[in-house]
């Protein structure tokens, strides 16, 4: 794109960036709070990391930093590795960061972006809104007031409510603190459900409203700031962000040590591929409006050098988020510049305004945060789920559950373990039908669902599934029941449209029923079979081992054998009228 | 089976009996020793456990009782477990047999008895051979007269050859034993190779000649018995079985340790599935040959039943043995009374006969135990599954590495593992072909494999597999690159016939792609959806989000949209050729 690159782009994108950077400071400083790190680590986070994914990835619109669910991801994986190995908060959260780097960096170079594709939209979906929930209640304590900390939302609660209780009758601090963020929320709100409707209503275009909305946290914060600093609040002793160091992070590997890398490994494993998954969700949707094309695997790399230079600059794990993203792409950003305009922007913050953060209420900040994460509670999400499927609908309940009651990473395993669990189930009981000939076409189709017509001693099943070791047994099974109550069958012909596939495990069963119906008079033959199946069979040396031959289509097969001895030659008119006279297909 | 018996059947069965009888005695006695139990245990495992078992199961000839491969699994269960808890092993045995036992029926009383199907015929090869060779080399100090033992063939292999070295020199013993066990090796060998057809020779009837050789065994041990008594070897210190109470066992349950009975409850597991697989690929093989139907779930209930009767009489995990129920369908066995007549006849051993094995030496009950398993190891089975395919071969050599390596259960997790992963990761990466029509017929095939017509602006793409959320990020990717590289392109269609389901995230993934299409100026359309596929898309109402249609047929999807503006109607003499001319299907 550099060499195309015009003036007018350029203006686009310094707009885009300044946008997003007003949007970003209060966001890199909650969310680094949110992972339990201090203020300035979330500066840092939105600095060197965006310029190295503007380097590597692949979306133009695509706003990488630090991220509400990456954070809290950081902070349970902090929480556990720091108290059983002897390593600093932070230098912990530095290494997360490099090993997630690497691995994403990794999952690129080997073109292995697929493996995120394990986990399915309804995991996701689960594991967004749960998080989300999760999030949103942990920063009530800061709101309130109160101390009330908790792995899960489950041991958090009666904690939290506990302390709302217990700090009914304690000291006078809560209710300036409550009453800062609970004004906070109500502003957010407000901005986000009316102020739009209020600017326009003065006169300002739809588009500029949208943006305006976007900056309703920093003027929050920018008034809740004033008003501590005003009233002396901190003395009062409400809880400020404090001394924030000005200046830029030093360039430094972080602190090296084997047994808690190891011990951190299966988090930023977890970590990448959920911050991946996000983010590739974000960039393709946004890409999708502008026509312009997002590679999973130079996305692995953009956020694997984002990951590994946040690692080195004292930050921790980021990715490319949504709302800033579409912030971006909404202001018209026009190239990878945008991003690393927002760095440079955040670099002047952290250079010289560091010293007007020292008064910003946690309250408000948690308030912010608050109002980032509800709107990714998706009820919407959990109706479609339900008419999804309940395959769907259970994986999305279960991850949200299990998030909820045993903390995000088992969450996540549970989910994609029972989304796993139920596709292979299904395709250990596959669909079967016993099909007949559309009259007057080439066409087979379900006789439970079709006028078909049929023959009696040519017996024509589908199935519905390739045969591999979880289903040769049902299939067996099916398949010598289907001929024992039918008598008259002398020819079974399996149609294999929908046969993907064929196993060791199924050539082994497929020989064995065609032994076991050739001992009762009935030949078993293959219709349709697919290339890369037939493929293997021939292979196997499968085919001459049948007691039946393999036709070239379902037609072919009948023709040839309803024309048998015994049988009269196939037409319309000599295959009986089966019932049934479904209209679907 | 009983209102029709005769007095033939009860001949042939008695006849059955006294041979497997015959056989079971060596067996029994090796087997409990191989388990790491007293020898008496193997007698009693082959008495109440088989009457057990033809009262609930459905073969008429599986013989149940010890096993070798059985056996091995219980020792190494019960050597964790008894480590770990103050247990003794016998009584850890019988445990072991009860939770096994329990199992198994409440499998066979829901019915489950398809999850044994994820034990794939290549994992099971592949263990089965592993573990023979395991269990043949931890025979061979028995043999050579020394000291040496280990978890896997691993750690046993260089203690057996530092054993071997050191006893070069050493005491006078280890030539007597290693005598005895060769030359027992040798007589078997000779036996299973040559002796039936010098039976036959001597005018024995070929059928008589090889159920005869089956008593080599049994020959065996009476002679090395009978030269251990007359030359007083026990004196020169040949191991021997020694004292082995008379009388039947006591009925008693197990005693009962909540702690032992959650650590053996995985052991369990995995041998009863073992067990069940084993016996039922037995059963199923000896059924087919004479037409007797075996059914999974009562199999499920009879071994189940076995079980527990092993586990409250002093025995220890048993299933259904193949080479026993191969000699018992030979020699004719007609009812599961066979295998009562059995247990009553290793009940009269139990009673009468123990005194006469103290002086059976150790070293010929270990050549038994070798010439028993090794032809276990299944080498044509390797080839097979050569030709099955890589994931076949890949599944095979990985379980049969991992047994030896690290352990029977290890090794078993690590095959059905790598064969699901394979399973899910094809899956994911399903095959996509082009089609076209045959000239002159309603199908449509591969344009890369067949000589078919196509249409310029109508693209036709058949997808061979389920759309699920393994494989549509894959899917999307590869259909919009189909279409992007060809201009011409206004209609795509999506033939379905071997779509056999469609999940949640693949349907939010075929309105994205539609809808993106769309932008492109192209629709999307499906064709022959099957029916569940397509109840599932209505009910989550895809079909009006599509920018196309769905046609009953591919070739009704051709008829119309060729027909469309911009293009002539669809014949043979419209459509272009296209390359391929391949002769497969």
């Amino acid at each position: 794109w550099l060499r195309t690159y015009s003036r007018a782009e350029f203006r686009a994108d310094l707009f885009a960036s300044a946008l997003v950077t007003v949007m970003l400071i209060p966001q890199s400083l909650a969310y680094a709070l949110l992972a339990g790190l201090p203020p300035e680590a979330g500066l840092y986070a939105s600095m060197f990391p965006a310029v190295a994914y503007a380097c590597f990835g692949s979306s133009r619109v695509l706003a990488v930093g630090p991220v509400a669910v990456i954070s809290l991801m950081t902070a349970t994986a902090l929480a556990d590795v720091t108290s059983a190995y002897d390593i600093a908060w932070s230098a912990a959260a530095a290494l997360l960061a490099l090993l997630s780097g690497c691995f994403l960096f990794l999952l690129g170079l080997l073109r292995m972006g697929w493996i995120a594709n394990f986990l399915s939209h309804a995991v996701i979906s689960g594991f967004i809104s749960a998080s989300a929930l999760y999030i949103a209640f942990g920063q009530l304590p800061q709101i309130l007031g109160i101390d009330a900390a908790g792995d899960t939302l489950v041991t958090l609660l009666p904690r939290l409510i506990a302390g709302a209780d217990a700090d009914a009758d304690a000291d006078a601090v809560s209710p300036a603190v409550a009453w800062l963020g609970g004004g906070t929320i109500a502003f957010l709100v407000f901005a986000r459900t009316r102020f739009a409707a209020l600017l326009v209503r003065f006169g300002v275009t739809e588009d500029v409203a949208r943006l305006a909305v976007r900056a309703g946290p920093v003027l929050a914060v920018c008034v809740g700031t004033a008003i501590v600093t005003a009233l002396d609040l901190t003395a009062a002793g409400v809880a400020v962000v404090g001394a924030v160091p000005s200046g830029w992070p030093t360039i430094v590997a972080p602190p090296f040590d084997w047994r808690a890398l190891l011990a951190l490994a299966p988090y930023a494993m977890l970590l990448s591929l959920v911050g991946f998954v996000e983010s590739i969700s974000v960039g393709q949707s946004l890409g999708m409006r502008r026509r312009q094309r997002v590679e999973p695997d130079r996305e692995l790399l953009g956020l694997g050098a984002a990951n590994v230079v946040a690692g080195v600059s004292g930050a921790f794990p980021v990715t490319g988020g949504f709302s800033r993203s579409v912030v971006n792409s909404d202001a018209g950003a026009a190239s990878p510049l945008a991003g690393a305009l927002t760095a440079l922007g955040m670099g002047l913050v952290a250079a010289f305004f560091t010293p007007l953060f020292h008064d910003m209420p946690r309250a408000v900040l948690a308030a912010v945060i608050i109002c980032a994460v509800l709107p990714l509670v998706d009820l919407s999400a959990m109706r479609r789920a339900w008419h999804h499927g309940r395959a769907d609908f259970a994986a999305l309940m279960l991850t949200g559950a299990g998030v909820l009651l045993f903390g995000v990473e088992a969450g996540i395993a549970l989910g994609v373990l029972v989304s796993l669990g139920i596709h292979l189930g299904r395709s250990s009981r596959p669909h079967i039908a016993v099909v007949g000939r559309v009259p007057g076409t080439e066409q087979f189709r379900n006789v439970d669902r079709h006028a078909v017509l049929t023959a009696d001693h040519v017996l024509c099943v589908r199935i519905d599934e390739a045969l591999w070791f979880g289903n040769v047994r049902f299939l067996e099974e099916r398949l010598t029941n289907l001929v024992a109550s039918r008598p008259a069958v002398t020819e079974l012909v399996l149609q294999c449209t929908a046969v993907n596939g064929v196993d060791g495990s199924a050539m082994e069963a497929l020989e064995r029923v065609s032994e076991q119906l050739a001992a009762a008079g009935v030949r078993l033959h293959l219709a349709e079979v697919k290339g890369p199946a037939m493929d293997a069979l021939s292979r196997a040396g499968v085919p001459a081992r049948l007691s039946g031959e393999i036709f070239f289509t379902q037609h072919e097969a009948m023709r040839s054998l309803a024309g048998a001895p015994g049988a009269t030659v196939i037409d319309d008119a000599s295959m009986q009228q089966w019932r049934g006279d479904g209209d679907g297909i």
